[in-house]
């Protein structure tokens, strides 16, 4: 019996119980089925997807030898316990390691991003000999209890208490400077000290980690100044703490680079990745780590584990993603989007749209904060706003769905995050719409 | 280029950080493939799987069936993101609802079994407006921040402190009575009493759920003697309480039942499920919720999710399994396994054999207790030996591996865990091996 609209939301609406929702006031749409930068529903109604689902089809929806490549080693071998050594377990760790900076030579494998941040604050407390996390403000790390612990933004809220040993801090954010910089250079400066004292005040003998994200995700897509990064590497270095890069969304093509902070060629002592490392085909995350830190847990037992680490099958499409995005030239495609079609798109829509406040990113990984006054800088909704006060941003996500875009949209902004595989004129496309739907907002700027 | 036995090894020594090891200690046997219920290494051995891998392989390896149906989801869609409702997810979790008992009809999906504890844990706490959980010693729940606190055995030392708010108490368990009891029903008894006098000195207002596996697996193949379960439920109605029933491991077919509760006719407020309910092909886990819990979230957002909740390849796996257990009969499989092979077969090595303290189970769910002398049940290696202190369950481990049998050892016990789908030939195979390497177990009894 093949599936039908009302099928789908038959099982659904019966059934499944979704995420972050009140499962009475949403309506899920029926997906049927999805191939490159598409997907559409059951009416046939195609979709230009401009969120890469939750920022994680870095390659595309279906990819043809992704797929294959599933398949073959399903054929094969679906799945084998993590003490043993497996195949495409080895070659997938050896691939991340050889793309990972510095010393950055293991792999801990896990089932996606909140279970690979939850090891490598594990990795780091058992490091150190410490146990704080400092984590800032805007950013998101996972739901489970460490994970949304070390997040900085109100999906922890109902979650608290939840896990110990979390204090967060704020990063830099030049649009709105947490710092009253007049720069970016002054932003970085203004931030790392504050990010210093902090640590001070918190006794650097108590700091076993400084989690961010490399790139600030759903929190902003928050580009780091410059130096900001490297500066974050001294402080750490200064007081022996562990420095954990989250880029389980800006990795794996999203900034036009393997790992985000080859943008600025900082090496952290731990990376986490998901998402893009196979587009989440299967469900895969991990932790990439340092000789130091892996050294560490050479005679004494790590403290984690999975029944899924290293899943053969899970690994397999991340060798196979990794082997196509360097035959296809997918990182380069990806900068080149950015550089060549996103800046300059976006660069013409914030010089139409009174309520563009503010354009940034890099790669195919972009944000438009909407506002209703530029001077004020005042956000087109409030701050987590929902029910009616979030009407403007449903507006324009709205608008954009009527004309076959399907946007990522948060709090006040718009972000531009198409798959790394989307072709230039399905960006132009795609922004083209977003061009119409803006004029939603505009209707909403008061200056 | 094809693998080898050299080449794994050199992957997985070079990049690949291990679950719950010291990295420098370790020597993971590769392995080349695996049908069934026997897998093979590169040199060509090969080893009936007493283990089921981490007791998770229920239907066999490489199922031609599942695998098939793996091969076809994949080419039609590999994943969509939670927000959307999409057929196989939503069939999954129909066919899970209708599987489960009372009204347990909604299906939260995770990627394993550590997250769905942390979030049948939040979900108890928003429904009760408290905070405590209640677990048990002897207990495995997963390695995330909550579910490893709640975890009792000793891989949660090196993880403490993590999340706040679990209490342990101990458990039913008649062969070493942590309460003096001299039969089941005075353990029963017994251990009720101790778990509503610890609700009652913890502040009943202030407890939001008792969390226990139905069976207990790793820490014992612990069978609740009759009415323990259902004093349970009765504890938890009478204060309020949300009753969490983890069959990560339990369930589906593990216990000779589609969920294991269902062998003492009692239903929780939440099931957590994994391993068995697609065999680990794809990583998948979940929460079944209540109606009267379900409700509580249907205009107040739930605060959890992840990217691949309902991952449609996963739900896919899990609709294909289902089915097959039904079509094959693989409940009542296992049940027959247990009842007329395993329980007979391990009564004579019980019999023959004096290291053998107690056998215990159902299903293909069994442990061998193993002891030094069965009066005082002094264990054969101490709790939680490693090194030396360990060395008869490693030579009776070994033994076994000698003659092709892998088995499941944890502490003094040897866990006899076939795939569901195991012959009875098979089963009397693994057990004839038992037979000779527990002849290693006997030369250290010294009564």
């Amino acid at each position: 019996m093949s599936s039908t609209d009302e099928s789908v939301r038959a099982d659904d609406r019966a059934h499944v119980f979704h995420s972050w929702s009140a499962q009475g006031l949403i309506n899920p749409l029926p997906i049927a089925g999805a191939e490159g930068s598409y997907f559409w529903d059951y009416e046939g109604k195609r979709y230009l997807d401009f969120s890469s689902q939750l920022v994680n089809i870095n390659i595309g929806h279906q990819h043809p030898r992704l797929v294959a490549a599933i398949q073959e080693q399903a054929a094969k071998l679906c799945t084998i316990q993590p003490a043993f050594a497996n195949d495409k377990r080895g070659e997938a760790a050896r691939l991340i390691a050889e793309l990972a900076p510095g010393s950055l030579n293991q792999v801990f494998f896990t089932n996606g991003g909140a279970e690979a941040n939850e090891n490598a604050i594990r990795m780091a407390r058992g490091h150190t000999g410490r146990h704080k996390v400092l984590s800032t403000y805007r950013s998101y790390h996972g739901s489970t209890a460490a994970a949304i612990t070390a997040t900085g933004d109100p999906r922890r809220w109902a979650n608290e208490p939840a896990a110990v040993g979390v204090v967060h801090f704020w990063g830099p954010y030049p649009y709105r400077s947490p710092f009253y910089a007049q720069s970016p250079e002054q932003e970085t400066q203004r931030a790392l000290r504050h990010l210093r004292d902090t640590i001070v005040f918190e006794g650097p003998g108590t700091v076993a980690a400084v989690l961010i994200e490399t790139v600030v995700g759903t929190n902003g897509i928050l580009v780091p100044p410059p130096g900001y990064l490297a500066g974050v590497r001294a402080i750490c270095d200064e007081f022996g703490i562990v420095f954990i890069a989250d880029e389980v969304m800006a990795g794996f093509g999203r900034c036009g680079e393997w790992f985000a902070v080859d943008r600025w060629g900082v090496t952290p002592d731990l990376i986490t990745f998901a998402k893009g490392v196979n587009s989440g085909y299967l469900p895969l995350g991990g932790v990439v780590i340092s000789d130091e830190i892996a050294e560490t847990f050479r005679e004494r037992p790590f403290p984690g584990g999975l029944t899924y680490s290293g899943h053969p099958l899970a690994c397999a499409s991340a060798v196979a993603s990794i082997e196509i995005f360097k035959e296809e030239g997918i990182i380069e495609h990806a900068r080149a989007l950015g550089d060549d079609v996103i800046a300059p798109g976006l660069a013409e829509l914030a010089a139409k749209h009174p309520s563009v406040g503010e354009v940034r990113g890099l790669g195919v990984f972009w944000a438009i904060e909407l506002v209703r006054d530029r001077s004020t800088k005042e956000p087109l909704v409030p701050f987590n706003a929902s029910g009616a006060a979030a009407g403007p941003m449903n507006e324009v996500a709205a608008a954009a769905k009527e004309r076959g875009l399907w946007p990522f949209t948060h709090f006040n902004r718009v972000h531009v995050v198409p798959p790394c595989t989307a072709t230039a004129d399905e960006v132009r496309q795609g922004l083209s719409i977003l061009d119409e739907a803006l004029d939603v907002a505009d209707r909403y700027y008061t200056a």
